[in-house]
């Protein structure tokens, strides 16, 4: 019995200081695609927006891509890990994003008790992008971010709503969409609407010092740490180009950014709102 | 020169009545297949909304989804006109309107000057409908409206945006989306919000005392008058449904409905602000 | 860990439905004795007025009014267990509750990160009383409420502040004073304030259907229960008073109201956030 | 047909940049005089108020301050163009000005669906005077402008009525009222209230190349080519102390300057809401 | 000195009393006349706007309509006390109301402290009236109220003003202004504005059992005594109609109407923050 | 009569210039002993609040701490006129005039008609205190003032009601209450809320030239002047600290400070309502 009160002892300080705040999650991996999992996920969200947190979703896309583009024959293509996108591509993947996904993840959490819209880049010209050039490799209709406009966003949120983000973007100049990377897009996002925290959901178990050691998770990084912790070969791999993210978002006045293991259940709201967290936390 | 002037002072009272109301905008059909016709609409509709009247575009479907459903090897079948809606189906037909039609309509917008978002029923729960029933025929997920929500399209007209809206329907009390009538979806909406005005654009000229007889357009209808007209067969055919519509909405307090040819250019903005008007008019 | 987030996820909705709503906790016995006690308690309040609860503090006497009387040698006389209080009692009750009692509470609550301003019956012309009549036997200058002027209490909650109200009254038409009992001043403001929940601290385990078996707590008891539980001699002795303040409260528009055994620490957030709560709750 | 759209498509985002922005017309000469142009000149103006332009009214005297004069018996002396006004002239000049022309102009609009008040420079001390002095000759109660103090044109526009302004302003220092130039008076206005465009209505046809050639008008000039056109003998006599008014408005932060035939119906309408206008803009 | 704080406790409350209350003030005669009295009156007006009472100064029209016509050689002509008004004579009483005296008070209200705008019954539409028609009679355009729009004046004194009213009235469907009795059109006003007082300022000493005897003034009058007032010969000739102006005024919710001596130096001051008043008050 | 008039004339623009803005006054010695002078005081307070001057009330102690003292046989003890406070004593101070002093003011303003909360620096944190240092004598609980929150009074302003202040401070640092001086308290809070004007209520008549000579007055001395009439022994002995406290404030933004003979009645209505006043202002 006295565990329950210091529980709540602990949380009711967290809540009053994400209260009107703004967190943005990024959504996907298994976190999506276990049904226990999401579950757990659209529970947490729309406890914290209960709550009076402002929770922002960004998700992206999963399997059901790979699904459309089987069934009408189309053939994936894949250069350094990035889908080539052909104007036909970009068609399925802005209808499965916007269309499938965003639609129906906003239809439960409106099911699950929250009110939630769901928008993407071209809504509103909210998010602007060129064609991703890297190397002077040509993936197509694969895109970098180039200015956000928090607008769409936060008139959402004012009118007390829970935007669900898909991340298809407006081309600059002309009249084409652009597929985005959305660890990205939610880092830029949260930049844009001054959000307060950055919540990466991941199919890893955060920042650990011996991966096979389920206790090394390194609870806390500052931002100064983390050149030595690539140097070290701790943060390697899948991991790098998420570190990324959250050091871009805490570099532009996110207060804070975790990476969270999407395979824990409620990890959301254990991060929020207890000491310990449950995940790797950036300042 | 005088002329110009007359036609800006008879413009000038219509542009004081519609401002700040809201006129709801079926948009389907030639307008949307024809790309100087649908360049016209596009360009009405924020030229409308740059001088404050509040446009809701409410679109249909159109040959996309026919043209997804092929490519993916799936049959379309049709019944009593309806096209019979499988789960799969459904999937697809949600993709299109949600995820293609609509979202891109938003972005032509947005290029034109306006500030559009994209939503559908399953936003913030704002359609609900429930398996059509009709003389025991089963037409798969084809549904029809039980309750319009109207706040999130008021929400997004107070926060100076334009709402485009695709007709997919959230089930009322499982997890389904059905496929709606965008014309019926149309008139309901205009009900919901207290419209000022529906317009639904066809591809046939108004109601017409001779068919064969361009000149023999009925301006303006009075309620009363709709049973003489069907019994006298000047309504007919596909016109009965669409009259229905603006019956529907005319009763219960939108102030009118107009029945427009989108093949002719700028047909929306003759019929708003002229004393003669484009189409046939409903009080 | 899995139980840490159940205990969040119970909490939060209670949390939610609290949010912005007032709750009056009546605060005496040995939860202000025992200084522990007496921390909880204060560290209860403050942790629900930062997430938004509008916590309003009554308080009683305690053992400060014997302590001065006996000071300055004035007899302390009971008669039927009130105090029976000349002019110059209830000066020392006055100096007591308004002076010591009640602005050091305010002291408190500031130094633990809330912000209180304690006020009494003669602030604002808050509390009206008139000369207890009871059978004809004479108490002095012992009171029984007339009326409430709500303002004072719900001006002090709209500027920010926790109000802290000593339970002195002003004489409905002459220069008078009057020592009013706790309890009952703690329910009448709970329904001029329109309270969402009153809350008395005790010195017993709420309501047990057998007061040797601690595991026999009632937690629910219903309006109509009552005059059973009364019959059947399970509300008895001082425990009838209690249950008819809160009986009255939830008569008279007050949602709920509970008897906490203040023995137990933080029975408050216990009681407020929890399924199962920490006393005997009235609806 | 089309020609109608394209004239409407024209106009409209002209009321949008007009839209809740304030014009100073000044009126004055045949536009005053013939009854059918005034009644174009009212026209215009309540339509442009009706779709939301802020209209200010500023009118000069006409044949009616002679008229009185000559009723009177008091002699009418002019010196350099200006009337000599002595302390009995005056008296009449601010009875026909504010008494009578100002007051019945209001009463027109009002009568034509507007709502006017109708002010002088003493009403509110909105417009002080001094002496006019120029080259040491008397000219009697001319005045020359010292300041105008905006708000009583302000706040009766945001009250929601079209000011009518008559050209009579308050000594600084004495208890005397003064006559000033209506041009110059509407210039400084719109200087001071900050609007958007300035127009004089005239009895020429705006700036032409050459006086007997209607087609060779001169539709827009920008302030660094009137130097040269007055070198060039374009702008002369009459049109000069005009082009000042324009020039010192579109100096101060005034957008732009018209001048427009007054002859011309509806020339008002046409110069705001066409592409070619009807008279000479001055940028 | 005692004596003078006597005066001012005894003042206070009135103060409090009329703040942001509306009083309207008829403004006639030797006050107007005779410039020590005019002054006190204005300097009265200020004072009062300063502490915050919302005066309205209504004027009639005095000597000067009667010198203007005297100098355009124009007969004035009278049946039954009302000066017959053709329409170079309402041009004339127009002028001088209007454009003399109702701008020459505001002008000197402003130079004494205050802010004022002048307004007629032209302004806005204000005052509609009809010509009178009295036992078959024709007085011209000597004009009856038919009805009063209060905007003008309210809208006047939510932007800082004091409205000054020159009255002249619209004709109710022509083009015609109409000449209005200014006590009448005082109480009409004050009833359309719902005052808290009436002021009528005349040239005899409020109401007197005997006018030989100054002492015999009747401060107050219930609106039940009058007619015995009137059967006695106590209210007679001149004073009956404005006795009738306060009647109508109390009658349709007035709060009080008072009928003072112009010729007392400060007699507005004194009837409105002292106890015994200045003249006659009927409730 | 014609006194009368002036005498408001004269008191108007002074109404004018304090309406919402704030005089703390600081009330002790005879003005609150003897009972006629304490009552005008009242009255004169509530009828500044009546318009609408927000008059803030310090109090000091008076002999009701003696009498407590007496009472519980604990002994006086003085160093330098200041009474040494131990715990024991602090206890007795807070409950005399927080509870005792404090509260009855707030009752007997609201039984004349004022609305009055009764506050101390213990109430919001307002007051911060730490030890008196001077010269390293011990004075026990004596504090000076280390820092005011001014929103407490401020917030209680602006709900409507006067606020009465006791003067006992909050430790810095510790859960310690502290007697400051009230003089002091009063000039530093009126710095805090930016004041109008601080009132000191004393026992002498101002500041005169001649002790004996009554008429000798001086109404009114400018900040240079100090130094000055202290050396010239003109201000002596127990004025000088007064007069420090009015110097502190105008230093810091008070406009002006008075010290006014509290037993002159109706001294504070004199002093802000006349042009001589009733004691010494200080610029």
């Amino acid at each position: 019995m006295p565990e329950r009160s210091d529980i709540l002892i602990e949380a009711l300080p967290y809540i009053q200081k994400y209260y009107k705040k703004t967190v943005v999650i990024k959504y996907g991996g298994n976190a999506m695609i276990n049904e226990e999992l999401s579950h757990a996920v659209m529970s947490d969200i729309v406890l914290l927006s209960l709550v009076g947190v402002n929770v922002v979703l960004v998700h992206g896309g999963g399997p059901e891509i790979s699904d459309l583009l089987k069934k009408t024959g189309k053939e994936s293509r894949f250069i350094n890990g990035l889908r080539y996108t052909d104007t036909e591509t970009m068609d399925y993947v802005q209808m499965v994003l916007c269309g499938k996904i965003g639609k129906s993840l906003a239809a439960t959490i409106n099911r699950t008790g929250g009110r939630a819209l769901s928008l993407c880049g071209l809504d509103g010209g909210m998010i602007k992008a060129k064609k991703l050039s890297n190397d002077g490799i040509d993936y197509g209709l694969v895109g970098e971010i180039t200015s956000i406009d928090p607008r769409p966003v936060l008139d959402t949120i004012s009118s007390g709503y829970l935007p669900v983000i898909s991340t298809v973007a407006q081309g600059e100049d002309a009249d084409t969409a652009y597929n985005i990377n959305s660890d990205t897009a939610a880092a830029k996002l949260a930049i844009s609407i001054n959000a307060e925290k950055l919540i990466l959901l991941t199919d890893v178990s955060g920042l650990m010092n011996n991966p096979d050691d389920k206790d090394s998770l390194i609870p806390v990084v500052h931002l100064s740490e983390i050149p030595g912790l690539i140097k070290d070969g701790i943060i390697t791999g899948g991991m790098i180009p998420k570190i990324d993210c959250c050091l871009e978002a805490v570099r532009h006045g996110v207060k804070s950014a975790s990476i969270l293991d999407g395979r824990i259940p409620h990890s959301i709201i254990l991060e929020m709102l207890t000491d310990e967290g449950s995940g790797t936390i950036i300042y």
